[in-house]
Order: structure tokens, then C-alpha cells, then sequence
């Protein structure tokens, strides 16, 4: 069906305006009204029900323009909370926050490494529980658990295609076996998107409703907010730049392509580069590779001793990263012109560390060469919380999903092609 | 703002229902109001207006499940047509819609070559004179002229950065001038873009209200739907994979980038190869390029004659254009991995005489190294008015425009980032 399906009303008024208190920190209903184009009747109901639900605070009167001053409506932020959690082969990161998004806890363990998927998700279950006894919350308030991790994700199957060091994870009911272990509702997206979610409620975006979140993490991707709706595509995949291709006679790439973005210049490759330079791999403290003793370090915990030798002043690790920036700024570029974007944002963990490296080189691509520069520049900016994003962002998802009533065919991949309310993700199919 | 624009039930519900209208064919108001979402009350209003309008009839009485049956609508087809034009250095396709997008007359001119703009804006009139003089259709129920062109375009300075053959219509006030000349108000968009619409309104593309247009005329790029609605980015010049990077050590585009789709595969790379290969060229009846007697064919043209070779069993004219089907079928993918697509659909009057070359090279590109390929599968069709749906689509966003009360800060294009009803394009601004 075309056109109208973004006009219903009444299936997400309660998460837009609950959208809008939260953007706005305080807001009346009249200012309700007009920032959503719902009508008072609508509004006042709406928010009844909020308050109700304890989710919403009235909070003192505002000056009116004549007539009696309006009340003042705002979130009340420790009524929900909810677990985000971002698995990544180098690291798990895990947030709690409150309904406003804000981290109330926050913690990094070890990544998936070459544990067995049931294995890891046992410890992810104590590492949850030890998060929110830490904190001292009651778990009725806890919505959810949103999960985040490299795609392409399919619901109640895990991931698809994963990189050849996570390949024991195909197939494996990542959202089914983390609900069951933990005894919370959880919902599975791709880590990328779910960090463009996370910018928007508590990164550098400022208004900026349409954006790409250029995420660098073991992996490379983006998540794409349109309007402030996360876009997700078919099948929760939308923003894969680092599986676009850069050079059709570059190296084949592990996932079947050829001169992809992350091949040719993500961190493994970065890695892979300064450890085939002798003196390099000394100066950056990168295990020979040889003798294969365990625990080898992660490829971003390599990539973070890269990028620490280039900050130090080591010329070859300087250049292997510009090197890598400049292909990044091709690919952002490419993501730039597709989506025709004012706004980009890098982010993400190994962004987090390198990202003042990247940001000047990803800059001046698109200056000289976004394909409408005569129309409107593009902005670049780096992350203030590019480790965490992704993290935050799936503690979003949770909290937005549990304010929007459970839509009509959402369990179906092929019903997912719409612009969701940002995080509307695949939500673990109990019966399915 | 983030959120809820989406929600905004009165700036759109009349465009809105009609689309409904139009593509159910016939429907009851309890109909529209499931297909729509909106109140009954909604939809009693807007339909009244519209029947009192004229855009609308009431037709017959359909079969109730019990109760009285229900009175059906449809689309008052002769009661507003739009006129849609195409402008393109190898040729100018004009056509008239009616209401519901079907097109009543059409015609195809030479393209803009290289008169200057003020002399075919001269031309364009007297086209578009004797196509309305042609049909016979009363000039009160024309309701504008959707003009489109290769972007990046800005409202009231026309086409930015043009391929070196359209210098001179770079910041030519394109849209103001065509208003002038002919009378009607004009909306100018990008063509990639308004084919997308075209194939939507009568293509290949059935019920699928996301997918890509992928476009080839004399130059390339993709008109994006999302949900039915034309995404069309900061500047109405999304969806640019003309100009994304196959080949970062390729050689340098006229757009500034290096290694691009265009150059690497477009028509004009195709018959330079095919003009360079003598025996070729003689075989293909190309002319020689010496002596630079005019008229020099378009390349479009000079494509299609290459095509035809290729059709007549010509070896090496099929290896070019296998060559060039393998350039944009990784632009195709790099699309597809971004937006996370279903469906692609290849037009343009280039794809309308190659497609059938183009088709299977693209399919198998998406089968075997789509990222998501695991999750869903990518099928590309080829368009069934692929000549015709970048102008079919100009006149449907009148259609659409004409029927949406102008919206606030249309006109502004720091506005336009949003997911705008399919062709609610760049009006022309009088004043401004």
C-alpha cells in the first residue's frame, strides 16, 4: 500500500508525543499540539493516559501569552529503564538508562572472542544482572533489553553472514537465547543503526532529524535516521557502506564481494598492515602472531594500539590510518550522495579513538567532492560518545518500543521495510 | 524537530485518500478509512471536498458484509490532467496525464544539445503548446508542468554542476523561465527521481512501495521511494550512484571524483570505447568524430546504435556493453546495501533499448554478493516504460502537488530533508 501508512494516527501518537516531551524537556499541551498536528482532544487523552501510566510528570505552570498560565508537562525519567547492550567480537558494552536515555550505568566487558555462542550468553546474562543490581533499580521497571550486533540480522535466527571470526553465531537465536537466560523481553537490531539512534537521543545531532551515523567498529557500517525515524530497510541491513565496493580489482572480501570499504580500510585491515611492518608492529606493541599463544588481543584493541602509536608521533602508523581515512571518506561519500545528507556523524568504538584522525580527511572528501556541493555542503562531526552509542541506542529501542503499542505484523521481515519510529526493531519471536 | 511530522494528519490526508483512491480504483469511504487510518469523520470531510472539487465521483454501490452496501469512489479521471516533461541533452519527451496518471497524449523532440537555454525554453513552450492543442483538452484543467532534468538542481537557479555538455544551464533559472513562457506553474525535480514515481504510478513495480528506480539516460542515477513516498534527501538529489566511487585509482569524472559509475560505464563511456575500436565504430555507423560536421548525434543516440550492434550480434559491442553492466551492477548492489532494497527496477530510455543486456548482469550481481543476501533476496525488473517514466512522473508530481495544500516552507531547501508525498518537488518561486 503507498502513501498514507505514515499518516495513522492513533498507532504511534503515544510514542510521538512521548517523542516530543522528551525532545523538548518540558512542553505544554498546546505546545503539544502544535508540535505533533494532533488535535487537543487528542493530545489530552493521549497524555491522561501517560500520566496515568506514571510515565509523564506535571511540572509547574508556564507563562501564557493572556489566558491562564499553561501546565507544563515533562518525562518522568526514572519510571522506566532499560539494558542496552552492543556485542562486538572485541568487547561487550553494556548502559542502563532511564525513559530520558540518559546512562544511569555503564559497563565494558570482553568481546565474543572464540567463546561458543550458549557460553557467551550465560556470561551476558550475569553481566546484565550484575549492571542492574549495581544500581540498586527495581527490575519492574526495567522495559527490556535491546541487543545490538554486527549484521545482517534476521529475527529469531541471529545473525547472517557474519565475519569469519564470529561464524559460529549464523543461525544462532542470539534474541530468543539472551530473553530465555535473562528472563527480560528482548529486542535485536544491527549495532550501526542502533548507534545513529543513540547520537540522536544523546550525541552531537542537535536538531538534526535526518542523518547517517557512520559507525567504525571491528566492522564498518552506518545507521540512517530519515526525519527522525530510523531507516531500516527490508530487513534491519539498510546502511552497510562497509560492504560497498571501493575498487572492482581490489582484494576479495570475506563476504563474497570484491574491494569492499572494510577490506580495503577497517581496522583489521589497518592492523593486518602495521603487523606486516616489522618496526611498526614493535612500536604499536602488536603480538607477533607467531606461536599462537591465547588470549590474542582483539583486532580493536590492535587498532587502538595503532592509532595510540600514530597520536605518539610514529609516521607509519600515521600513514596506514590517513590511508584508511581516505577510504572511509570515499565510502561516506558514497553514503553522502545516495542519501543526498547535510549532516554525518563518526562514531563507534574504533572511531572513538582514532576519529580526530578521520574526521579532517572525511571532511574535506566531501568538500571537493560530494556530488551536490554547489547545492548545500555536508557537515562531518565527530562522536562525543562514539564508544557508547550503539549501546545507548539499544537501550532506546526498547524504551520507544514499549511506549509504541505492538504493531500489526512487526514479527515479519517483510513488513519491515517501512521507516519504523526509530527502533521499532525485530523483536524475539517467543512462538515462532 | 524528530518524530512526529510523520503524524501530522491535515497537511496530507487529502493527497493522501486520493492516492488511495487512486490506486484501489474504486473504494468505499469505510475502505479509505481502514486503508488510511483516519477517523470516519476524516474521511467523510475530505471526501466531500473532493467531490465538490470534482476530482472525485461516486460511482455504484458496492456488497456489504450485512448493513446497507456502500458507496463506492473513484478517481473523476478527466477532471485535472498534468503535463510532464523531460529534459534531456539527447532528447526532450513531453506527455500529458490525466488525474489518475495515465498518459492521453505524448510526444519526443530533440534534446537540448547545444542551443542556449533561453532558445529551447523558447521551443519547450511551443512543444508543450501543441501537445495540449493536439489532445484538445480544455487549458482551465491543466494544472501545471512537472519539468525534470539531471540534478543536482536548486529551486530558481535550475540545474548545479552539470555534465560539461549542460554548462551553460548551470544557474539558468530553469523553472522561472518555462513558468513565463508557457503560463503554467512549473515544479523542477530531478529525473532519476520523478521515474521512480512513473514506475510507481503505472510500472513494473505492482504493490512495492519501497524500492529504487535505477536510471540511464545520457547520464545515470536512482530515484529512491521509500513507503510511497519519494525520498529525496537535502536537495531533491538523492540517490546519486552515478556519481559513487567503483574504482578509487579510476580515472577522473567531470563531477571532480575519480573512478565513477558514469565514467567508468555510463552511455557516454560506452560509445567512446565503441568509437576508439574503428572496425567497431564503422560496424555501428558511428561517426567518425573528425571533421566535427553537425549534427553531431546525442549519445544516447550513439549508445543505442552500439546497442543495436550488440543486438545484431556484433562481439565486441556486447562486450562493451557486458562491461558496463557489470560497472553499474555493483553500483546497483552499493545502492541495495544502503537502502537494504527488495526491488529494483532498471529504466530510462538508455535501459529501454540495453535493459535486456543490463537485467541479468544485475540480477546475478545481487544473487551473488548482496550484502543482506541471506536475509531476503534482490529482484531486479525491467521497467515497462522505461523511455517515458522520468516525464510521466514530472506530470504526477503536479498531480500530487496540486492536490496538497502548499506546505509550510516548501520553498526554503534547508525543508526538504524530509520524506516528502511522492514529487511534492522545488515549485518555482515567483517572488523569490
Amino acid at each position: 500500500m503507498s502513501g498514507p501508512a505514515q499518516t495513522t494516527p492513533h498507532a504511534s501518537s503515544r510514542s510521538a508525543v512521548l517523542d516530543v516531551i522528551r525532545a523538548a524537556g518540558t512542553i505544554s499541551r498546546v505546545g503539544l499540539a502544535r508540535a505533533t498536528g494532533f488535535t487537543g482532544a487528542t493530545i489530552s487523552t493521549v497524555v491522561r493516559r501517560l500520566i496515568d501510566d506514571g510515565l509523564v510528570l506535571e511540572t509547574g505552570r508556564a507563562e501564557s501569552t493572556g489566558g491562564k498560565p499553561r501546565v507544563l508537562l515533562q518525562l518522568n525519567q526514572d519510571s522506566r529503564y532499560a539494558v542496552g547492550v552492543h556485542l562486538d567480537l572485541s568487547g561487550i558494552t553494556y548502559v542502563l538508562t532511564n525513559l530520558g536515555g540518559s546512562v544511569v550505568a555503564r559497563m565494558s566487558r570482553a568481546g565474543a572472542g572464540e567463546e561458543d555462542p550458549p557460553v557467551v550468553v550465560g556470561r551476558m546474562a550475569r553481566e546484565v544482572e550484575a549492571l542492574i543490581e549495581g544500581i540498586g533499580v527495581d527490575r519492574s521497571r526495567i522495559t527490556g533489553l535491546g541487543l545490538v550486533s554486527p549484521g545482517p540480522l534476521a529475527p529469531a535466527a541471529g545473525m547472517r553472514l557474519t565475519p569469519p571470526a564470529m561464524r559460529s553465531w549464523e543461525d544462532f537465536p542470539l534474541d530468543r537465547a539472551l530473553e530465555e537466560a535473562t528472563g527480560l523481553p528482548v529486542l535485536l537490531d544491527n549495532d550501526a543503526t542502533a548507534a545513529a539512534l543513540g547520537e540522536h537521543w544523546s550525541g552531537v545531532v542537535g536538531g538534526t532529524a535526518t542523518f547517517a551515523a557512520l559507525y567504525m567498529g571491528t566492522g564498518i557500517g552506518a545507521g540512517l535516521l530519515i526525519n527522525g525515524l530510523t531507516y531500516r530497510g527490508a530487513s534491519g541491513n539498510a546502511g552497510e557502506i562497509g560492504h560497498v565496493c571501493l575498487d572492482v580489482n581490489g582484494p576479495e572480501c570475506w563476504c563474497g564481494a570484491r574491494g569492499c570499504t572494510e577490506i580495503l580500510a577497517g581496522p583489521a585491515a589497518v592492523v593486518a598492515a602495521a603487523r606486516a611492518d616489522r618496526r611498526l608492529a614493535r612500536a604499536a606493541g602488536l603480538t607477533s602472531g607467531k606461536g599462537n599463544k591465547p588470549p590474542r588481543p582483539s583486532v580493536a584493541a590492535e587498532f587502538a594500539a595503532v592509532a595510540r602509536a600514530a597520536r605518539d608521533g610514529e609516521p607509519a602508523a600515521r600513514a596506514l590510518l590517513e590511508d584508511s581515512a581516505r577510504h572511509l571518506a570515499v565510502a561516506a561519500r558514497t553514503l553522502a550522495n545516495v542519501m543526498d545528507l547535510e549532516l554525518l556523524v563518526l562514531t563507534g568504538p574504533s572511531l572513538a579513538i582514532a576519529g580526530s584522525t578521520y574526521l579532517p580527511v572525511v571532511q574535506e572528501e566531501m568538500d571537493r567532492a560530494f556530488f551536490s556541493r554547489a547545492t548545500h555542503p555536508v557537515e562531518v562531526r565527530l562522536s562525543t560518545s562514539a564508544a557508547t552509542a550503539p549501546a545507548i541506542g539499544a537501550a532506546t529501542m526498547v524504551l520507544q518500543s514499549e511506549l509504541v503499542p505492538l504493531r500489526q505484523g512487526l514479527r515479519l521481515p517483510g513488513n519491515l521495510a517501512d521507516a519504523e519510529p526509530g527502533g521499532t526493531a525485530v523483536r524475539a519471536a517467543h512462538g515462532g
